[in-house]
């Protein structure tokens, strides 16, 4: 057996823990934000199965059907405009086609996946949009992937970049417990990954993004994931706070929604995740869930 | 020399009459509309230039750069919330990788291409979208291709389906005069390629769309070409005038925004348009001209 196997139930139990943590400190700051006349948001859930005729969603066709299914919670608050927070645990057979692209799926086209996908839009345009996901994926072989990114609706801004600095410094302490190279690989990775090859832009300030993560030691990369997990849950709520009383003026909150736009193009146009779960009998309201809520392009 | 060649400069002139036409009836729409505080819309025209340096954009690498260029005239009204209309005219030699996907490429991948294409956004949400594009494409072959389809908000209203009878039945006569079989093969083809197959919806209420079409007679095909123009030159402004004084309210205006998610799901994941225009050098600022200037996913 795999060693990936005998972690695919603590896996998926850790990505469900962080899941109802995350929600918890969001509500919270919900709370916390008296300024708004709209009463605090709240999670709702929805829980999805994998639909089993959907062979057409398990890449074309010629995949065996699969199961699973998962739960997404949204929430369209005062501070958290919209906020969606996925976990999945789906398995099945990829078609041919898409399993020629997948290590170790070739041969044998098995697969089963777990993960927390995150993505959150807000009302203030002082506030960074972030994205985090963590997943554990196996085939004849296994790993873990993941990352966490940050975007603010003025990059440029000093503040923009204090926040950066500061979301990466709490990442790349993350990094450095494991291995003193993660850090820049996977910032170097997330830079090149969130990246607008059509506008020659990138999408945000970055963060960390990792792939294929598997170092031989399959319980340390999952200590390592969850280290990233708990970073993104110490350092996004404390960003948030120190920007959420920010005033903001039309102009800025005009020039949001069109940096919108970008988060859109980049989504449909290159995410690998986007496609991945069309591809794989993803619920598509879940997978759709990252497009921010109000967009703009004049 | 192909008969193609001999029609590159009277094509290249009539897509820019259409187009001044176009412009001038469209904003002859924003005249009659007294109802608005706002002044009438005009129409504002950039001149693009296709960047010689840019062999990344004429299809990865590889490609000879060319060169050509296009107009794009935008124009924020009062009852064409944004609507685009852009020809362009462009030549020069595909990258292998795309070459072997287009007619006639495979060995010499040298192409010109000249056309035209609209995108219109209503104001209001009673008044359908529209997109119109024809063109002439030439490789070592040569070819027309274009369409016109419809996107009313509400496409199961008796109104939006009274609307495209209208749409479909001029489209049915330019298009009967050349062919029997034209009508319902590109009514067909145009409902098999406006599909989100992600959402398993159509994205409006169709028309026509048609593709490589060389019958053999050039000068009869690029007849019908023009005929496909003026076909859209005729109705689509009537459509307008039918629709544009309905008082509408905020849940149907909410309604537009939402139904334009589709629109920009369908432009970035499935159309081949965008794809081809990103592929050879097109103006990014015109390709995605075709995107709505407010959307909502809530």
């Amino acid at each position: 057996m795999l060693p990936h196997h005998a972690l695919q139930e603590p896996a998926r139990a850790w990505f469900e823990a962080l899941r109802t943590r995350i929600c918890a400190a969001f509500e919270a700051i919900e709370d916390e934000d008296d300024s708004a006349d709209a009463p605090p948001g709240r999670f709702q859930a929805t829980s999805w199965r994998r639909p089993q005729e959907s062979g057409a969603r398990a890449g074309d066709d010629g995949g065996d059907d699969g199961g699973g299914g998962g739960e997404m919670r949204v929430m369209r608050g005062r501070v958290f405009e919209k906020v969606g927070v996925n976990v999945s645990t789906v398995w099945g057979e990829f078609s041919p086609d898409f399993a020629a692209q997948i290590p170790g799926a070739a041969e044998d086209r098995r697969f089963w996946a777990s993960g927390i996908s995150l993505v959150a839009h807000m009302r203030n345009p002082h506030v960074p949009a972030v994205h985090m996901n963590t997943r554990l994926i196996v085939t004849t072989e296994g790993w873990f992937a993941g990352g966490a990114d940050i975007t603010p609706a003025a990059p440029e801004s000093a503040a923009a970049k204090a926040d950066a600095a500061l979301f990466h410094d709490r990442l790349r302490a993350a990094c450095d417990t494991f291995d003193p190279d993660y850090y820049p690989r996977f910032k170097d990775w997330c830079d090149r990954y969130f990246y607008l090859p059509h506008r020659g832009e990138r999408r945000g300030l970055g963060g960390i993004f990792y792939d294929h993560l598997r170092s031989g030691d399959a319980a340390r990369d999952f200590a390592f994931t969850r280290a990233v997990g708990e970073a993104f849950l110490d350092i996004y709520p404390a960003i948030v706070r120190r920007r959420m009383r920010t005033r903001w003026t039309d102009t800025e909150r005009e020039h949001l929604l069109i940096r919108r736009g970008r988060y859109v193009e980049f989504n449909l146009l290159h995410d690998r995740g986007t496609l991945f779960g069309l591809k794989t009998g993803g619920n598509i309201e879940a997978i759709l869930m990252s497009l921010p809520p109000e967009v703009r392009w004049p």
